[in-house]
């Protein structure tokens, strides 16, 4: 999506996080964006105007849902309008001029400490330190100088508060990736871009029988190919659920139209939440 | 499920925690229990011959499934045996003698106080204060005599470390319960009982359109009724996923087993974790 400067971003961390290049990535590099301390507070951002978009992570190859956003994509009720998902590597940061001998601790969120077993485990002088924030953690240290520490973030947080990259790609899995959603408070018209479209959904079916079998079979009559289900639980009704569905298509393209209208005979409860095209 | 009073369970947490609850509720009020500090010290512990049993939460029906436990019953291969649900009550719980207008500060687990919120918010001088655990914060405060402090724990934690209830039911939602798996090295021969049955598997899909709908028809087919349907992340392949699958019926049901060696023909990866009576 091409958009003009003006328009601005709200994202989860401090810049050079990787809901901040998913941001610069969804929606271009001059893009304007402001960091929020929470998931929740990116929410309320969009929702009061002060930000046009909001950037959040939506899952992670590792991890799984980030069960949270799922939650307050049903209490917001906003549009998705985009996707992209960013490559998680952590390198190993300092302050210019500190050398790999001289770091005995090193900062980071304790997601990413995680992320980074070996790398503790080979150099085993190397205390890791728990940090609210991986860019954060850089940040830190080049704030205060530190001449023994580092810090695991991306080459983003480094080039954004002056580190330099001591180790590259230090984590322990390279299949790493986390997906992100691009989020306004309205749907945008549909353009007549060709080319890939997703659309998500979210519905609870009838507590029966093959409920969930009928509305899957909606999909698969149409060859509409589903990319990803999650469930959560409904809010008042112990041991039913809600699901979240991702397929591919259009929801104004004939089979998903049409696979869609056939969901809303077998479910109790049914909104469209976006289609939007990936951002690769 | 009865049991001589020499086998030993694992918990995660103190004495009093819902998940001790959840363990006297599956095997007996006299079953002798190890709490542990974690939820993969509780497999560690069972895989090693320590204790008989492990009782672990799966999912409760305000937060959704506990992943960390999905991912150890892959990674552990223990059987599941049993299962429950514990309807999770908090309690303001004091030393005996203390009166409530006395109260200052109450410590809890994070997630108690934050399902506690309407409390907090209409007595404004009571400040909450994050413990690691619900029953360790009774323990806490009787342990230290504390003069002006609550906690909100289970009735069960109250009467182990000596506390008084001084207001019930202080949770704001009361459709909170957490459903708990009774966990053994080896699947259990199957009884004679009758009743009801549950049988739990997980399994993979090759990565092809319909592939879950092909899934989900070898039960509909066979009106096996499925109670719950989880996804995990493939580890390594991204944007693949696990499912985990409950469904009503045992494994040697005749529709039941038909549905599943249906589903073997359809999955890439396919395990039975267990099938098991579910302790009303």
């Amino acid at each position: 999506m091409a958009h003009t400067r003006s328009y601005l971003a709200a994202f989860q961390g401090e810049k050079g996080a990787f809901s901040h290049s998913a941001a610069l990535k969804l929606l271009g590099a001059h893009t304007r964006t402001t960091g929020y301390a929470s998931f929740k507070d990116v929410f309320e951002a969009l929702g009061s105007g002060s930000v046009d978009y909001g950037v959040v992570p939506i899952e992670n190859t590792l991890h799984g849902s980030i069960h949270e956003n799922y939650d307050y994509l049903l209490e917001y009720n906003f549009a998705i309008s985009g996707e992209t998902s960013v490559r998680i590597s952590h390198h190993l940061i300092a302050m210019p001029g500190v050398r790999f001998r001289s770091i005995h601790h090193v900062y980071s969120h304790p997601v990413a400490i995680n992320q980074c077993r070996v790398f503790f485990w080979k150099y085993k002088k190397i205390q890791p330190f728990p940090f609210y924030d991986t860019a954060g953690s850089v940040k830190m240290l080049t704030e205060q100088k530190l001449p023994n520490a580092g810090a695991l973030a991306s080459e983003a947080a480094a080039e954004i508060y002056g580190g330099v990259i001591l180790k590259r790609n230090v984590e322990d899995d390279r299949m790493n990736f986390t997906r992100f959603f691009l989020l306004t408070k309205q749907a945008t018209p549909r353009r007549r871009a060709r080319g890939e479209w997703k659309t998500s959904v979210v519905f609870s079916t009838e507590n029966v029988p093959g409920a969930l079998f009928k509305a899957m079979a909606c999909f698969a009559l149409r060859d509409v190919n589903l990319t990803k289900i999650e469930s959560r639980p409904l809010r008042g009704k112990p041991w039913e659920y809600l699901f979240y569905v991702d397929m591919r298509g259009h929801k104004d393209d004939k089979p998903v139209r049409s696979a869609l209208a056939h969901l809303t005979e077998t479910t109790q409860f049914f909104r469209i939440l976006g289609s939007y095209r990936p951002t690769p």
